[in-house]
């Protein structure tokens, strides 16, 4: 018999959902231009480890993010698949007929908290991008297409410092009254601990269901499970993760970023927490990533298992 | 104003004790052996970032380990320092004596919970370890010397796979019978997720007051601080780290091991939580403990930190 959870370890939810960013947000940070043909087998080898939402690239300007240059390409290329999901960025009404001519179920836009930062990301201020957003997240709806929207900075800027939760808020409930249907909250620069993530979703919580939320971490500084495991405890149900930690921190050459998916997914299945995911599979998504990009990837579970299994 | 903890965080602690045992814990696992000189220096490093206790070496046979093998005239060139107390592992009455010849405050011993690691790692069965403690620890009490007691693979065993938490227990009790004024748990093989920790936790803490504890983690699968969040919900007010993670996982050569101090640091700063310990002083220190190994180390402030200043 499994004995109770401890009385004070929080409510943890029965099941949570893996939002798979590394061919998109991974890959556009990788100074290597992986070949479509590497990308369609990463892809494949994610949705074969069973993640069921995977952002396969953006629909940005081709000569905006070398790295994505491919992405109508590449989305042709992926074929439609039971169980899994395939997700795209756009930018704008012509990011979506892309996204439409490529049959995608569900596209994201993406915005910063920060006015700095999402001058310098996107070269919009805040108020533009929510005016654009404000059209092309109900057409997008329309079309019968599925909108997440990721708002970047959240727990801190690296340009403005702090950020305030309030502003944050007010920016999720417009995007969610426009019909964004998963808010996805970025800790961009891993500077998040988790009282802070603690008191950001105390602040959502009244205002958003925990399955509309979706926790997007770094892990720069090596806090992203603990304020992953803050998401839990407060009922949270999707994560975003970068196979390997793919795209490492765009901020500090060298550093990790993106939490990587196999540590997330070990500390999800360790709570008894149900994600469709084969982890040994996914570790061999990892390993096919490292060789794409040719050098070795910061997560911590997939280093442990290939130094596990080099020396078996 | 700080906004209150929310109430279903948990209580934390106001301040920790992060115990350093990179100088010992750490340099046993490297490959290098670095010059007393360079040991020294790292010790008054960590001691002038505000390292409270530092487990500087260990007082095994000096053959049996030969990055430390000169424990006696390394603790001999350590001056004693107001506000920080330094620590050696001993593996018997000889080892006490040459605790007692460097003068130090505090001893340790160690033992796992699991007799195939006990046997592979000590030589000795667990009741004969336990044997030898019986009496080891009342003597280094009775010289005045404080005794903190490790039990390792609590989490784990590389050999035997799961430990029964219970047996732990009685292993713990055991030594806290005999004046071990502090058990230090270890997660040798960094397997540990954080419900295990709860669930650990849970039963220890009807026998021991939560200052008598101390958690030991390592982060080779990247759930290290996910673990320390549960202990420090928990009321836990001691954890053991190594700088930069300084002497990964042995039984996974590239992988991570020991929790890394920085990472530790940042997140209960972070948490509100005093530690007395200077991150900028502390990052010098894991600088040098690269330097001083010829390699880049695992820790994630560390990377991030040191790649903030390179690129400034």
């Amino acid at each position: 018999m499994t004995p109770a959870v401890p009385a004070n370890f929080g409510r943890l939810p029965k099941r949570v959902t893996v939002y798979e960013v590394g061919p998109r947000d991974g890959l556009q940070n990788e100074s290597t231009v992986v070949p479509t043909a590497g990308k369609v087998a990463l892809i494949e080898a994610l949705a074969a480890a069973g993640l069921s939402r995977i952002e396969i690239t953006s629909f940005m300007r081709p000569d905006r993010i070398a790295p994505l240059a491919d992405a109508d390409v590449l989305a042709a290329q992926i074929s439609p698949r039971a169980g899994t999901r395939f997700v795209a960025l756009i930018p704008n009404q012509h990011g979506l007929l892309r996204a439409q001519a490529a049959k995608l179920a569900e596209v994201a836009v993406v915005l910063s908290a920060s006015e700095t930062h999402n001058k310098k990301n996107i070269n919009r201020s805040v108020a533009e991008s929510l005016a654009e957003f404000r059209t092309l997240i109900p057409a997008a709806r329309q079309a019968g297409i599925s909108v997440r929207a990721y708002i970047s900075t959240v727990w801190g800027c690296p340009y403005e410092g702090k950020v305030d939760p309030q502003h944050v808020l007010a920016i999720a409930r417009e995007l969610a009254g426009r019909g964004a249907e998963q808010i996805s909250l970025g800790d961009t620069i891993g500077v998040g601990t988790p009282l802070q993530t603690a008191r950001i979703l105390e602040m959502f919580l009244p205002h958003f269901a925990p399955e509309a939320l979706a926790l997007h971490l770094h892990d720069t500084r090596g806090t992203a499970l603990s304020n992953a495991l803050v998401g839990l405890q407060f009922g949270i149900t999707t994560f975003d993760a970068s196979v390997g930690g793919l795209g490492g921190c765009p901020y500090a050459p060298g550093a990790a970023g993106n939490l990587a998916t196999e540590d997330l997914v070990y500390l999800l299945h360790g709570l008894g927490i149900e994600t469709g995911i084969d982890l040994d599979k996914l570790v061999d998504a990892g390993r096919l990533a490292q060789s794409l990009v040719g050098h070795s990837l910061p997560g911590r579970y997939l280093k442990a298992a290939l130094a596990a299994k080099e020396k078996a």
